[in-house]
């Protein structure tokens, strides 16, 4: 960025400013309303103007969605890896729930709106966010922290575990949206009670 | 039903049909999106016409979250009382599952759209579905069945399972609609890994 000529940065911010207003309508709306008239009107620009800075629609929800993936995998990333896997899969439900909480649009548009690019389990996953979980079971079970009665492989248990952030983090965005509660300390002892039905016996 | 003159019948069917045309362009598009234009070319109405059965696009959602509501509490009541409260969890849980995969829609509606009637836990349950998740648990912690380690009350608890039950739901509605996998198998893996973590040790 420091490299960039003034009207590279010119363009990068005009861009930046186009996908904060999609960002924004796609949460008000949802991204199959998204309408590119719409998203020039909020910021600012004639809608012939977009197509300067994205081929459409679909080019722009989907640097939106590259954008959000990056950010939450980036948030899940930066935990340390020298946990010991059980807490190391609290850590990381945390910091899901959190980047959930500050980026709401984000995390709308990325899992309420764009389907996986996974279709079965035998799909890589080299570099998701999702990875990150799952490499935290596989440790797990390999150390010997993690051995859950009820079974299931790494795949299996962290499905459940992504699951359980994913619907606390929903419930608090939508249905329960307003709701008078400590939910940091609620969302921590829901994870800590998933985790300890991983724990051998 | 049976004592209804023809034209009260012919009225009933005529909202009966409005509501299920409203409830696929709210599965399509959201309930934010909804317009009755739209829900009145689908049903084969004119707009004016549809207000010989509804004040208003409000009377028509609140309708239709009202009947989402009592098909989910319907179903969630109709389980045998007499498990013991771990095992009732868990089959709260498939039945919460199972309502969602049948009727997308009302779980979208009612969940994604609407904005719980409980602000704080301080407000009565009484009479809902979420009530009967929050008995079993009451009777779990009674007779001792539950005794979390990570701690919490009935209240935290059945907002943890549910939250886990809703985050299942929600991720096979979304982003991993499509994704092929035994999902029933694994959300109850997940589930029985919850009520595993309730157990005393």
């Amino acid at each position: 960025m420091a490299n960039e000529a003034p009207r590279d940065r010119k363009r990068h911010r005009s861009r930046s400013h186009i996908l904060a207003a999609a960002r924004e309508l796609i949460l008000e709306k949802g991204a199959e309303a998204l309408s590119l008239r719409e998203v020039a009107a909020r910021a600012g620009y004639s809608p012939a103007s977009l197509y300067e800075y994205f081929d459409g629609k679909d080019d722009l929800v989907a640097t939106l969605v590259a954008e959000s993936h990056a950010r939450l995998n980036a948030r899940m990333r930066a935990l340390p890896t020298a946990l010991p896997p059980p807490r190391r899969l609290i850590r990381l439900g945390q910091a899901y729930l959190a980047f959930a909480r500050e980026n709401p649009e984000d995390f709308a548009l990325f899992f309420g709106r764009t389907p996986s690019k996974r279709q079965a389990a035998a799909d890589p996953v080299t570099g998701s966010a999702y990875e990150v979980l799952r490499d935290a079971v596989v440790a797990g079970l390999e150390d010997g922290t993690m051995r859950p009665e009820a079974g299931g492989d790494a795949e299996e248990i962290a499905y459940g575990f992504w699951a359980l952030a994913h619907g606390l983090a929903t419930l608090q965005l939508t249905h329960l949206r307003g709701f008078q509660a400590d939910f940091e300390a609620a969302d921590l002892r829901a994870l800590e009670t998933y985790v300890a039905g991983l724990m051998p016996r």
